[in-house]
């Protein structure tokens, strides 16, 4: 039974299962927040007279009812119910008959969608915000932990100068205190009210949109009802933007690890527990855990793109395109909080390889230090760089034994205060704390 | 139990559910094909000596067993058995004990996986083959049907010049014997034997591939075994872009319909039976299913770019990343075959509009016949050119009454049976049953 | 000559020419900058004794008569210098001697060029914010202008429900307001000081970044010298994905001017100066300039992805093949001032014709109206909707005159103001008045 | 001056330049070709009576000088003519007066595109084939010099089991010639004939396409109109597509270079003249060279996905975005072929070090073989894998010394002799030959 079905006009069965296609899936994801959605709605609906107090009393009742239901893991989509909006107002209806029907007054399915997807993504953000900051905090205990070890570091794949796994692990703690900005991007695009916009041209109900922005603790309002149409899409593309650069951060993070793992470096030693066999070979230990962090975050890399293959060249006004993207976005979350999670665990039990920087094949490693003391001693640099490059052709070059690096953000003085401090700021302008309080104000509003 | 598992060591368990992900699910496809690698390399460990005839026999009763319980649906992966070639090995060593561990001589998972691969990839781009022939021989007989309806033909979406439904249809035919020879180059990628690539350096047994590549009915080899294991990704690759070129021409057709069942052209209607309602607004009829199939098609057409940023920059030889392609790959078959088989409905339930032309609005489509007009009474052409458009401009303009077109692939000859002999051609260099005859008779080799 | 050219050693002129490519011009884009940069670090070593004061002096003089012929046009990068950073270099060695040679301490190519990559990118990104600014206020105007012209409105390319031209002009603007918070995030990953990293493993020299930091007007500092070398790749893809974005709202912007001028349509009229014809058809007059807005729109879409190609699995550590991004980045600025130039000039001139919904075939575009006459009567919105479904099938429907649309960001309520007072909060939020202020300073810094 | 301009109208000089962009440079590719369609079309017009004998007589006479001087790199684009079809117009109607305007009769600009692009792409392509070809040889040389220089196999990056110099080249030789399966695709949808397709929608002149697909050497002709002008973007698409798994084999063996080179791996060396400095590091022999093939390939294989971009969602009929792909496609061909000839010379120069693995840190390749040893003594594998680990981890272990692989493409059995006959079958099948006969016969075709 759809909501829209004339009588005497049925959809070929084909067509139907074709349309509907895993929409009913991904639309559990979107179920609590369609209560909470209906809840703001149905209160607005109150103050401008298209429900009287009583009513709301009963649809609050029975909204939060299934908002606990859904809580516990026992709501679904009834066979042959098309969605989650669908769902929510047969139950209404079942309980409260007319008074449920109410509810729908001044929305489309449009609207209902773009509402709960607001919702969910601003949701799921946080969660992967505070996942970070797990990493982050691991990122940087233990570039602490390894200040004094030190590691080759490579330009061009070739030995270049002397790095430390204080700065390596550091270097990808700051680089998720970057990625943090553009994950706050997200969160603030996908917290703005679209509620009222129908199916994107508004309604001519007297709705109190700021009530609703209020009411769901939004940033804002999407105002402009086409815009805010045309939000969807946008919304999903730039969390995934977002999940993409946290991805890139992951994924090299992961890619440093499988070459550091490899005999040829030896850096780093991932212990049995993390790594798999092969089915030929019996010494193999492979780092498949890192292999995989690589190739799933190069996927989550490529989803933005396609999300704007499908809307590229729609022109606005909602397309039926638009339900698909719920299949790219929402396991998007999963597989990413599952990365993150697993990164977490991965760096906890990273083993490093120390003294490593006593091979003489790293001697070359310090060729600039040996340049930079040729110039504190006043011989320019273009000249002590040629008389070095003079010694280690004719093998005269000996390997300076003191490293004195000491400016911010170097292998002596990692700045890690600094990036923490980066790290707090980013979260902090989130500003999560007041929508999660308006959702819990709403959602326990039943007196 | 995993196949390369030593005693007293263990992999954690979230490294364990991260590692696996979906390869259960995924390995299901290959099944089959794990079967058939088997029974091949079987038969020619026997003919060098590493079975005896006794084995053999024992094996390919087994095989074929597991064979037909696959067919029944009946096949599963066990809980704690990691991919379909342990299963099936494990199967056989239940039955046969240690003859059931011999069949793996010679070989590794990698070499599984990849034969299996192949033997799917293959007959799935098959499948696809005849699904496109069927949506093809619908798209010849509406372009017969509809031969004398003339459309408007537009340029930069301004009415330029007449067009048929004839011609419409005939376009989106051809298109698809086009795509048929990407299709064709996939298939015979696919088409190579990896068999005896081991882990990709081969085996110091002395296996014939020669032999396993007739049994399998392969087209040819891959020589190299540095190579065979490089394919791994380039037959995903090749595959998927070959489908992805498919939906462009199907998400091309989705677009035109949506457009042209639009109120503002109305050139197509779809029947009530294809459409679908709103929730808000009682008059509407959507062309939900167009939409979709453009939308899925521009999913499938980011697919190729998704593998190629899982791949890229990874040096040779395996990685664990190309196991996580089956989920892009095998998904993608699944969706190509809907979207074909949904193709074919929408396409013999079109509804053409008849005698679009008759409204004036349309006039000037049939400005240049009246500039060829000129042309033919001796007016050089861009002389003719300068006088039509004068004409326009003063509105003394008449359009023509006649619509005089003859040449190869016009309105008035639409070279239907040079398409048609186009696609049989197409389908026929596949060279498909040579590889089902060799398949049929290597399930069929008990005796 | 190189700067690390060796005697004896001389590379291949095949190898040469490929290797250099199009550095040499891409990096005139550089030029200015990298004065700026050189005109800080010369700052900073006086103040930790690697210069003298009068030394600094003679730098300063030298450099800013560098930056001067630079924005006379007049800086050129000779034939056989290799780049910007050793043009620069070496003008200041035929003029200085020893003390030009001194300025290259501390620093390496690789921290050069990231400098001057932030500081460009940075300057762009905030000529592109004023380049929106102005579309934008063009949008408003128009906005305003048509509050009161009437527009079909689609849903699914259906019609749906009233729109107006007020809505859809200042749907695009508010577009352009929530695109602007995502090239806020890129400019502030530019704006942050790489400079000290050197080849990305900082240096034995004891630098003072946080005063560079200052005097470049930086927000803050990349701290960690190996991430600092990480942030190559992602600030470029930063600022294209915001470039990205931009061109998202843009493209569809010219796909429904496009759409709307089609005769089929015939919303929009683009005056004769803004299209042009056929060399077969006399009466076209084409939408070249918005389908070309559109094409490069999509072109420049595609540039995120291109990019994380470049990188993707490359482990951390400079790579050659980063220089080949700024083949990607620099002319993308081009590109996108150019469209948005056009786009303002398009929207100046845009016809939008009257009267639209007087035409009966978009009746039924006010059927929700009808439904929500019956809601306010009192009847349950569901059974209002099937009571008006059933009007229309029996073609009693009548279309409402009245139109009521009264909530924000409605047709009879646009919320202009409010768009306008989220666009003013972007653009302070770039503190981009910082940033040039102190490069105002350093420029003039003589005396 | 425009073809199509009109008196008193003229197109505002902002939009003049927006819409010409870059495609007066891109028409200059296309020179050679345009003479070509034009000399077989004219050829053809004189066969329906559109022309008389004299009149083909001296256009073919103008044509060929044309030719002649874009031969000599003397023909050019003059100032404010639109492109080369105007230009090529202009000289005839210039020389000739009327009978040059004769030669636009039956087709369209868009026609003339067409045909010039087919007639390129076709080239190009074919120019690229013998590229590859100069790569194979050289690669199949390295493998046969070096099939005894062994090399360790990596899987997991982590080593596995003996590989060597022969394979390791030759997988490379085997990967061009699978790709020139792809590559031929693009061959033949380049090599059908749309002349005649006019605008998209034919002719009422009754040309004769059969005839001018045999004077231009096409394989056939896309025979459907609306489809001929549809295959604008799929010739184009599948160039690059072809072009981009070239670049995906290219860029793949670079990273192995890459890799190879580095100190830690050392087993390629790049001689002084193919490696670059550091502007700080005296001892940096830089691979730039491969790092660039790497990067490069990157950009080319994001191509195919940006021309997908541009075309998603368009309707069918020409658009000028389809412009804009020119600018992708033509420059493509340019980089390809750099890339290939670069290719060439760095696999002559590339020195292989001998002897690898003597190195004992390699001894664990062998405990396959060690496995197998046991196999062939009548243990059955999976036990045989069990006694291998066990030694392995009671450090009893010892490298078989012995490496017997003999099987069809296994270090002892490269199957060169068959790769090479793959490659000369791949080329055979372009069919090359007739097209270039075609061509000379055409441009030679005066007297």
């Amino acid at each position: 039974m759809k909501l829209w079905q004339k009588e005497g006009v049925s959809t070929a069965e084909q067509i139907e299962r074709f349309t509907v296609g895993r929409d009913r899936e991904m639309d559990l994801y979107l179920a609590p927040f369609d209560v909470q959605g209906n809840l703001a709605h149905a209160r607005m609906l109150e103050t401008i007279g298209l429900l009287t107090t009583d009513e709301l009393t009963q649809l609050t009742t029975e909204l939060n009812a299934i908002y606990a239901q859904i809580g516990q893991g026992q709501f679904e989509i009834e066979d042959g119910v098309e969605d989650v909006h669908s769902q929510v107002e047969l139950m209404l209806t079942r309980k409260l008959g007319d008074v449920g029907k109410k509810i729908h007054s001044g929305r489309s399915r449009n609207d209902q969608v773009l509402v709960d997807l607001k919702l969910f993504t601003r949701d799921r953000l946080w969660q992967v915000a505070q996942a970070i900051e797990r990493v982050f905090n691991q990122l940087v205990k233990r570039s602490e932990q390894h200040k004094d070890d030190l590691l080759p570091g490579y330009t061009h794949l070739q030995i270049a100068m002397p790095s430390s796994f204080g700065l390596w692990f550091g270097a990808y703690a700051e680089a998720l205190s970057d990625d943090m900005l553009t994950l706050q991007t997200a969160y603030r695009l996908a917290n703005r009210n679209p509620l009222g916009s129908g199916a994107g041209y508004g309604s001519s109900f007297p709705l109190n949109r700021t009530l609703t922005t209020e009411l769901l603790g939004f940033e804002g309002m999407h105002v402009n009802v086409v815009y805010a149409q045309m939000s969807r899409g946008k919304t999903e593309q730039t969390a995934l933007t977002a999940i993409a650069a946290i991805a890139a951060t992951i994924g090299r993070m992961a890619m440093d690890v499988c070459l550091y793992n490899s005999q040829n470096f030896g850096f780093l030693i991932l212990p049995d527990a993390l790594t798999t066999g092969s089915s030929i070979m019996p010494h193999k230990k492979n780092p498949d855990v890192a292999e995989l962090l690589r190739a799933k975050s190069n996927r989550l890399k490529a989803l933005p793109m396609e999300v704007t293959m499908v809307l590229s060249n729609l022109p606005s006004g909602y397309h039926r395109d638009m339900q698909l993207l719920k299949e790219i976005l929402m396991p998007a979350f999963d597989e990413i909080l599952d990365c993150l999670s697993i990164s977490e665990f991965m760096l906890e039990h990273l083993q490093v390889k120390p003294n490593l920087l006593d091979d003489s094949k790293y001697d070359l490693l310090f060729s600039v230090e040996r340049v930079n003391e040729l110039v504190l001693q006043g011989v320019p640099f273009r000249e002590a760089y040629r008389v070095v490059g003079k010694e280690i052709a004719e093998h005269t070059y000996e390997r300076p034994t003191q490293l004195n690096h000491t400016h911010e953000g170097s292998i002596g003085n990692l700045g890690t205060d600094l990036i923490v401090a980066q790290m707090k700021q980013a979260l902090d302008g989130f500003g999560a704390t007041r929508a999660q309080e308006a959702i819990r104000q709403l959602v326990g509003m039943i007196e």
